[in-house]
């Protein structure tokens, strides 16, 4: 028996090509099992959009259509294995009760929803239970004498907090009735994680070998906002690895059963990744946070992963040109070097740089070296004038100038604004600049450094965006100025600033940051582990006085286990003492 | 026995004051029941609070320390019951499982969670689930040969989306058990929204009536971010209101239940309001939708709404200054004027008018009648000159100037920035004056008028505001000058703009928004009601193309069932053909 991996991605609700995938799949009448992704039916995640009339109505008129077209078609030797909403509707259309589930498609036949997803993810950007209803039963398709095991993405880890363990119902069903398994299948929406595919892959293993039998796991491929879905479907056989898809891409593969090469070893007592938040929803270890350095290999997948949340983010919102604010700084650098090896026929790409009063004549240098090393527009645009215009403009209407903080945040914004008026003016989306230690601590200017359509690097630490700087300038040629990445970071907003007079040297601050968001440690925890009292103090101030800033941030591409955005939710309000004093 | 009800509110993790409020009530040595609101020792909502370290750690100290505090007392004749969390940490103090409890506090013991919270919110703002493991067992508590039943908030509530009902299943127990109750109480953080208070009392009045006993209901009281909590604490018997307490302030009360005096009509068959969803999650019926007005009772209500939301928001962020940005319109005037009613001893407020080429005279002319009218400082900021300094830059730099939109947009933005160098200049906080049908249809500029620390009208569509604004006029001395609530509605950002132009009048558009928004209905039955094809379809095509400015807009003062904020999660890339195409 034949099974068909179809790692395919659309838009969601783009209800017309997503049926005209599923269509040309049954019009091609490939003999054997097709499966594709959680959810393909409709787009993950949804949010509150599949509790909207207008996208209840469309959904199921969609799937009707669907039905009505299936049925009509000539019996073949072929199933489909689609994931989709199943709605239990009032008479009034609206909805009662979801289920994340498994449709069987096939000619001939009327649409079946023949799977219920047990293990419903609601932690961190995971807001499942908030729409679905748990389904309990283990599900078992029997087709053409074969048995095929079925799970939903998160039904392959046990865990405890769920409580519940559907890989060990289905095995206890499994030996309750005597099925002997000959095929599990896995339908995933499973959201990139730098350093999860290995721990996905051992955790296959293990049920592989649990039921003697292959493990299929298709997983969606695309960028959703934040969000980015990998693709890297794969099947295991034992320990053996049959076959594996391409990462952030769409792609497709076929298995063919009978050629299955791996042996097993049922006897294994313990899966070596058994839980899935020990493994994601964050590293709550009472070990000492630190920030392993990407290897290699990792920095090609960070590259492509922020390659493709971009593309796909400016795709699907329609946009094909881009303007990058340039300071002379690393981020700014990285962000544009970055778009540039991203960039696709037809796109545009320009940079601008606003200098001030306070900008150096090495950062202009620094920049128009950069643009021409990448092939980049590039004109400069000062904000001198605009900037005295408006302390002159304070000074005659409150009789009072201004200085320090407020001269400072005022360059800031004057950027952001002409940033967003070359933007309106060209069509152009703005691609923000900020790192992830930069919002941790609050180091920028709401409105005005911290405005963009989408983030590229605010889930990179500071550190990270320096390595992953050196990891392109050695695989491409030193395209980024040497000197970008070597000289002191700095915000030029007033004489002589550099970073490290507010902040721990960015080494300290992200092992310090990485153990506040991700390993979830207290102060003391930190002092414990010979992090400075004093830097660790001033980190934690400065991380629950910028909570506002962070608030109204545009969406982060994720890459790693926990990052600001939408599943980091703190109240603004609040006496937050509890992080300082004990 | 005597019952007293503590409406009380402190801060989000001011433990300090917390813990002291418990105390001086133990000493007080009052005797009888002491009730205070649902997880009043650590606040509600805390998101992801509850899963960081620093948290957890305080919170177990305290609690601790409370707890060895109260064993120390000397026993007597009162006991506390106080709403908290309950955690089972790991070894390593993390947290493994959450529960939302009732702690029995009484001097010389220890003290005891005697109730965990059945019915777990999930829906809009809610999001328990995330959090808390859900309660099963029906509490009652016998104090004193009294017999008292317990619930927390939610649990009052049937409801066919959580598939149990908390109060039939302490019935079916206290008639099994053969146990009469004598008191209900139920501790609850639950947020205000106009029209919730008498469905509220009504589900009460059914409970008692059932049971045959008094119903004490303690509420919450403050406001955390977008959500207020409006207190109204109560007593009824039967179908007799006892006591009823503030609304929007802490309040107290006692009542003696030997006093109890309504009688009982145990034989009701139905409760008026048996499920939340019906209530509050949204108005989901098929009838055409409209916005009811406001009673006079019903403004004044809304006024005190937003004026405890603004103060309790700005003191628990620090701040004591407030610049609006006058626009010679409607919005910024009411915004105004809420904030000028709503003053306390020592806060400051001012207001500036930012004129460009654009704005007409007789703008300055009502914004400084207002400002005088409310005995306000006013400053006038004009942008003609920035306004076409930037422009010639963009000419020079670009060879290319610009009109339309993005000429508008860049007006727009260079009041953001000097509104915020205002701000930072005086240390004060930025109110934003949007209201919701401008939200709602993407009518604002990013980083222009959109900015903000709180929305004071997000919640308000245009014809409410209107109807606010009169309501003011007719109870308060028509402190604004009249004009501004007569003229036509205008962003005054090209020559002679009005709203009109590119909005369908704001009555139809508001109840456009209402049935989109709130009854959820697709364009089809929008239609079907008899709205204007060509209307309905521009607005919900500007709606889907909005989405973005909503993603980064500030938290928004909550009085409706739906509102945007934090209830309200929809991607931003999607094909949203099916909005309009079905």
């Amino acid at each position: 028996m034949m099974f068909h991996i179809h790692q395919t991605h659309h838009t969601i609700a783009d209800f017309q090509a997503i049926g005209n995938t599923l269509k040309s799949t049954i019009e091609s009448n490939q003999t054997g099992v097709h499966v594709f992704p959680e959810l393909f039916l409709c787009g993950y995640p949804l949010h509150d959009l599949c509790l909207q009339k207008s996208f209840i109505e469309t959904y199921q008129k969609f799937l009707n259509e669907l039905d009505q077209w299936a049925q009509k078609q000539k019996k073949s030797d072929q199933i489909l294995l689609v994931g989709g909403i199943k709605y239990d509707l009032t008479e009034d259309g609206l909805p009662l009760k979801l289920s994340n589930v498994i449709y069987k498609v096939e000619a001939g036949s009327p649409i079946s929803a023949i799977y219920t997803k047990q293990l419903l993810p609601n932690y961190d950007i995971f807001d499942e239970m908030k729409y679905f209803t748990a389904g309990s039963t283990p599900g078992v398709l029997e087709y053409k004498g074969k048995q095929i095991g079925l799970l939903i993405c998160e039904d392959m880890w046990s865990s405890s907090f769920h409580q519940k363990d559907p890989v060990l119902d289905l095995k206890h069903l499994c030996d309750k009735d005597e099925i002997k398994l000959d095929m599990l299948v896995n339908l995933s929406a499973s959201p990139f994680v730098i350093e999860k595919n290995e721990k996905r892959l051992n955790r296959a293993k293990f049920i592989s070998n649990l039921f003697e039998a292959p493990y299929l796991y298709v997983n969606r491929v695309g960028a959703e906002d934040e969000i980015l879905f990998d693709g890297r479907s794969f099947v295991v056989s034992g320990d053996k690895l049959e076959c594996e898809l391409a990462r952030f891409r769409p792609d497709s593969a076929t298995f063919n059963l009978k050629e299955q090469s791996g042996t097993y070893s049922p006897d294994i007592k313990a899966a070596q990744a058994n839980t899935w938040e020990e493994l994601f929803a964050a590293r709550i270890s009472p070990k000492a946070p630190s920030l392993s350095q990407f290897s290699p290999e990792q920095c090609e997948e960070v590259l492509e992963a922020l390659c493709f949340g971009f593309q796909d983010y400016a795709r699907k919102n329609g946009f094909n040109r881009f303007t990058i604010a340039l300071s002379g700084g690393m981020d700014s650098a990285l962000v544009l070097t970055i778009i540039k090896l991203s960039l696709k026929e037809g796109q545009y790409l320009e940079a601008i740089y606003m200098p001030s009063v306070h900008s150096s004549t090495l950062s202009y240098d620094l920049s128009l070296d950069l643009c021409e090393n990448l092939g980049i527009p590039f004109k400069s645009l000062p904000i001198k004038f605009l900037h005295s215009t408006s302390k002159n403009l304070f000074t005659q209407t409150f009789q009072d100038s201004f200085e320090g903080l407020t001269d400072e945040n005022i360059q800031s914004r004057l950027r952001g604004m002409l940033l967003y008026t070359r933007s309106n003016q060209i069509g152009s989306m703005v691609v923000n600049t900020s790192n992830k230690s930069e919002l941790a601590v609050g180091y920028s200017t709401q409105y005005g450094d911290s405005v963009g359509a989408i983030s590229m690097l605010g889930d990179l630490y500071k550190s990270e965006v320096f390595h992953l700087a050196n990891y392109i300038n050695e695989t491409r040629n030193n395209i980024i100025p040497e000197r970008i990445i070597t000289r002191p970071p700095s915000a030029e907003l007033r004489p002589d600033q550099v970073d490290t007079e507010s902040l721990p040297p960015y080494e300290r601050l992200d092992a310090i940051l990485e153990g506040l968001l991700t390993y979830r440690h207290s102060m003391d925890d930190l002092i414990s582990f010979g992090f400075k009292e004093e830097e660790v103090q001033r980190v934690f101030n400065l991380y629950r006085k910028s909570e506002y800033k962070r608030y109204q941030f545009c969406p982060i591409i994720k890459i790693s286990s926990k990052s600001f955005g939408f599943g980091y939710r703190i109240p603004l309000s609040k006496d937050s003492n509890f992080y300082i004093n004990k």
